[in-house]
């Protein structure tokens, strides 16, 4: 069993040519035991994203706060506290901050994908 | 593909002798294609609790608002917004909430269990 809270969990820091101004933590996964899913919570910061790609795996998104927007196949959709999102497998998808606010969400995905 | 904020869905009230002002939302299941785990909101109320139980599948739990409190055995342990839970299989536990303000959290579970 594990309670922990996510802000006593060093992030990592993602910033390269496709992630921009991304911190993610995983907060329950391989390690803790659970083997069928892993939670992992990104924060964003101003003008940040996430790499706009597709992946053989299915995301299952919480937005904790702030206010996004998240890209799924060709259209765009406002995020705000309390929006769910399901993205399948092989479809391609991108988060995005559109706020000066931190922009913090759980993502949530099947064992076997990458933990971060 | 599926975004919706919880609030827009409308919850199951849940009140019995085991279970006292809860209110719950299958977020994300069987019904949107999602077939490794489920995503649901819980909102619990003043004095608000769930069942103490034990049962064969894990929770991921991360809370949204509020303050509360889980048993996982028999240690209570305090929660905030940002927490995040891990419940394995077959450990008895209890979520209450402690304060005045909606306790708010998003509790996960693998395929096959139930989902409400």
């Amino acid at each position: 069993m594990k309670v922990v809270n996510y802000k006593d969990v060093l992030p990592v820091v993602m910033s390269n040519e496709t992630v921009k101004n991304v911190a993610g933590r995983v907060m329950i996964g391989k390690q803790d035991g659970a083997k069928n899913f892993c939670m992992r919570v990104f924060e964003m910061g101003k003008n940040g994203y996430t790499p706009r790609h597709t992946h053989d795996w299915e995301h299952e998104v919480f937005v904790h706060t702030g206010t996004g927007e998240v890209l799924i196949e060709d259209h765009w959709h406002p995020l705000s506290e309390g929006s769910a999102i399901f993205i399948p497998a092989n479809i391609e998808h991108q988060f995005k901050n559109t706020s000066d606010k931190t922009f913090t969400f759980v993502c949530l995905i099947p064992s076997g994908a990458p933990e971060l």
